[in-house]
């Protein structure tokens, strides 16, 4: 059998449709976050990156960085094992503790990544509390939809933050079945943030428990990095929080935090943490020191909600249209495939400008979009530099003026 | 609900059966491997590891160390988003070339860890090829079998290493149903290995494609440490070679080889290979140094080999039973979850010796065991302190008489 033609078939489908995706090859350059050297086939040049999840530019952070090199001189390279055998290290037990302090939580766990944090919580969580059933919010990240359809427990999408819509389809399930509320904080491509207060009253009105992935929040929001649990001073309320050492934090892997007994639970159940190498202990020092730091300093979040508040104000002095949200994220609509990667295509080859295009199947078919976010790192000239590229874009061109 | 409550109850179990996991808390010293302090409720003491992955003690190698930190001076901590979204460095393609030419295959694809190569790449290949049969011998790592429980595709389970089972299964599916026979080369517990030979000249007959899984093997065996797979020559017949970068490696990561068609098709579809934070450069930078320095050099895979034979051959001496096999994996068979962890406990309090007890899920109740996985870097001296160590556990303890 021919297996390349049958991929090749589902290959050729794609691009047909405009959702073949083509990688940017970055060269990061410490200390020069937000430009990185952009390899492409007529050569090697410095852009602007305007969509990255290093949020608040810690992956750069000197403080960061020089954890991560004094641990792998002191431990090496790997964590030598699983958590189990032998791959357990002192700085892993470090970070849980920054961790469940973090979020003033009893423990914490962390996992190789946020995606496995996620499918892993839920597919154990789902598949070992008889008669559970996960309520979870349309608008979840694939992590989490994967998780809960792996764990083959009863599966209720309710509306994307239609608390009334939760309520409704909580009343309906009996009363001793175990129940798990499960949603974000900040919604990645919308950017738009849950009502969690409302939701935590209904899901306690039920005896629900509460799940929340905060990943696109942590380390900016709260006076500690906590996210926006933390903003609101409702932490204490919620029974797991999810979060990543990827984005803000300048690093990689996932985590949860909630109770002990939970935090047990999961690690002595799920398959995707048991049966995996344990982060590189280096990881585990960085990211630690990256969290500490947010912690305590207001800059790097001040900075950044200022250079978002200016991006806005300047999209909008131009007439140039953007999802209203009350996050960092910045998206602007262009509704195609196709119109959305030569759009992101003339950024990047006329301006050094680099923001994907971000299609399917990370959002819907018909919205697509360029996603901005903007950080403290990027400058007052570096953002008045994207809105000049994007009102001549506006200007010129007819694909941009009927998204207008 | 009491959520605590119910996760207690199933801790409770797993303690009563001898199933709950008590992870060692250790610190790797760069430069002191196999050594590491054991950090325990009554203080911190060096041990002997004696059951790490770190198969070649590659995660300390002052090559690998230093590739790590000059990437992390020069790129910073992080990857900064997804592959698709500014995450993709220069670093990772470097990678990718690198094990495709070790496995002389066209392209790789890498992954944040194996479990998610494996995870991700069978779920992917199982959900999209339409009619897809996997056939998965039944020792089956955790990652490959849930990874085709993922999928919803059809699942054969043939006998572990049995060829004429295989074929038998194989001739009962219809022809023009595409079919995938996943299988490891060696195996983790038992470290027995798979007779790839007459297992590809079945699954050619009936036109089946090969995924094999060589993260016990990679850096190993074969010349340039393309696993089994290269020692055996057989490498150019296989579809997908899946390796870790987290074992003899020394990092952390997993990848997949094979057609450029197929890694664009895994590439472009597999949602736990999308939708998460990139490995960092830096730990790319690592492994690929890692990968190149075990292709040149013999001496690292000689050392082990005579390290482990020098065990076998001791611990025959004393009488000591352990499973035969052709691998570096030296399996004890203890047979009880609570003697083995009480014979590992003794090993750790009283000899300084860490060797992790196995239990369920990692092996099937009853087949408790430990397992020993001597490195370059375990000294003459290590190796008859351990065999004596033994001696003295086997001859004073009831225990461990009824196991010899």
């Amino acid at each position: 059998m021919d297996f390349d033609a049958l991929f090749n078939e589902q290959l050729d489908a794609l691009k047909s449709d405009g959702n073949y995706r083509y990688f940017a090859e970055l060269e990061r350059k410490c200390g020069k976050f937000p430009k990185a050297a952009n390899h492409a086939d007529d050569g090697v040049r410095d852009v602007t990156v305007w969509c990255s999840n290093d949020y608040l530019g810690m992956g750069q952070h000197p403080k960061v960085i020089d954890a991560m090199k004094e641990a792998v001189e002191r431990t090496g390279t790997g964590a030598g094992g699983t958590r189990n055998i032998s791959g357990t290290n002192h700085d892993h037990l470090l970070l849980e503790a920054e961790l469940a302090d973090l979020h003033g939580k009893e423990a914490a766990l962390i996992f190789t990544s946020g995606y496995v944090s996620n499918w892993a919580s839920l597919s154990t969580l789902g598949s070992r509390l008889e008669n559970c059933v996960i309520l979870s919010d349309a608008g979840n990240h694939a992590s989490m939809i994967e998780g809960i359809r792996h764990s083959k427990a009863k599966k209720v999408i309710w509306r994307h933050n239609d608390v009334a819509d939760l309520e409704e389809k909580l009343a309906a399930i009996p009363a001793d079945h175990p129940k798990i509320v499960a949603f974000e904080s900040v919604y990645s491509m919308d950017g738009d943030i849950a009502p969690i207060e409302a939701i935590l009253d209904v899901a306690e009105k039920y005896g629900a428990m509460t799940y929340i992935d905060e990943v696109h929040a942590v380390g900016m929001y709260g006076k500690r990095g906590g996210g926006v649990s933390e903003e609101l001073g409702l932490a204490h309320r919620i029974t797991l929080i999810e979060g990543t050492l990827g984005k803000a934090f300048g690093c990689v892997g996932g985590y949860i935090t909630g109770s002990a007994a939970l935090c047990d639970f999961i690690r002595s159940f799920a398959s995707g943490f048991i049966f995996t190498t344990a982060l590189p202990p280096a990881v585990a020092a960085a990211a630690r020191v990256s969290i500490a730091h947010l912690k305590e300093s207001q800059f790097e979040r001040a900075g950044q909600r200022r250079q978002v508040a200016k991006l806005r104000a300047m999209l909008d002095a131009q007439g140039i249209p953007h999802m209203p949200n009350d996050s960092h994220i910045v998206p602007v609509m262009i509704g195609d495939p196709v119109k959305t990667k030569m759009l992101a295509d003339y950024l990047m080859d006329e301006w050094n400008i680099y923001v994907q295009p971000i299609n399917y199947p990370t959002v819907p078919k018909g919205t697509e979009r360029l996603r901005f976010t903007p950080s403290p790192l990027h400058t007052d000239e570096d953002i008045a530099y994207l809105v000049s590229a994007l009102t001549v874009l506006w200007k010129q061109c007819a694909i941009a003026h009927q998204v207008a």
